[in-house]
């Protein structure tokens, strides 16, 4: 017999996870996950997505860094509600976090949660959360061999998206070889190259993401 | 009485990492341990660096990743002796895993050893290899923010390289602020912005490897 210390941890997580999910859909928020390595830039899309965003639908935000509140001061300057978790080292967000910041947050006034966890291009990819969409950020300085080189985590994610896009081409990105390196982990995987700066390709990302949100809505709203 | 199931671990690691210290001393070999996010650039450190060096001092490459061997093949078209260890989703590289790959590099040969960690500004920072130096990658597009957030993995370095130094003003990077939060977190620490794309910064970094390279040469010709 093989005794896996992990396993009662995992299967604890998942049960908060479960806990948190049932709480996200009966105040009618959509939750995402959004991982990324260090710095790919996932507050400024968190910024762009929410001007984009249509008046109805108003946003909430989980920060999560090992340290400082840098990024949910930027949030909270938008007048958007924040709450930020320091891991304190640690490498990942994980389900008894996120229960303790929903807490925090005016959850019946949200419709969509983004969760921003750690820069981390391998560890977060192992911790379900009970958000609804997992997003994997890439950006383009990052390089396009990403996928080949950290499969574990285009894998864990529902759609990609490509940050800093302004620049695939002074940083000769290939962008069919990085695509090609998605199908191998995620076959069709939804991708949108975007810029938060210029705003490219963010009308797709908008639009994929509109239709998920609506939809747990339109479902609340039939029963 | 609190029992601490990392312990033992740690501490088997520790002594493995002495090991590794030791064979590398006895063979004269200087070992950097490359950390950084994914994709900041320490393979293109790597390769610079190499172009950069005396005739007099050969180097050797260790290669770690979570999965693929795509830097081990771009290291190896340039003639240099390396080796891949592919973690198979771990996040970071540890003293066992160098301990097996010394065994495939000719040693003897080797004056300068990079052994390229994993792409993760977390893990890899509790992990000691038996390198003699370790040196901590940030990249301007992943922005100044990075030793405020991600305190951990620069207090644990010798220096920090700032790669892509060619784009510091595209990408609006604050080097005064990156400066002031090292110095939090390791005070003095030295700091080289380096391109390696345009050489610019690169003689600085030399400077002090070579200094740092050379002197354990001199100690081993006068015993």
């Amino acid at each position: 017999m093989k005794l896996d210390l992990t396993r009662p941890i995992f299967d604890a997580h998942n049960a908060v996870a479960a806990e948190n999910r049932g709480l996200l859909d009966k105040a009618g928020v959509f939750a995402l996950n959004l991982m990324s390595s260090p710095g790919a830039g996932k507050t400024c899309l968190i910024l762009a997505t929410v001007d984009r965003l249509p008046p109805s639908i108003s946003s909430g935000v989980i920060e999560g860094d090992p340290a400082a509140r840098i990024d949910a001061d930027i949030i909270a300057a938008r007048g958007i509600p924040v709450t930020q978790i320091n891991t304190g080292g640690g490498c990942h967000l994980h389900a008894p976090m996120i229960r303790a910041a929903l807490d925090h947050l005016p959850l019946t006034d949200i419709d969509l949660l983004f969760v921003e966890n750690v820069g981390n291009l391998i560890c977060t990819a192992n911790f379900v959360l009970g958000t609804h969409k997992q997003i994997v950020l890439a950006s383009v300085p990052e390089g396009h061999d990403k996928p080949y080189k950290y499969p574990g985590m285009f894998a864990a994610a529902d759609a990609v998206v490509l940050a800093k896009a302004d620049v695939l081409r002074s940083f000769d990105f290939d962008l069919a070889y990085f695509r090609h390196g998605l199908d191998i982990v995620n076959p069709n995987i939804p991708l949108f190259a975007v810029s938060s700066r210029t705003g490219e390709g963010l009308d797709t990302w908008m639009a994929w993401l509109l239709q998920h949100i609506l939809k747990p809505h339109l479902v609340l709203a039939a029963t």
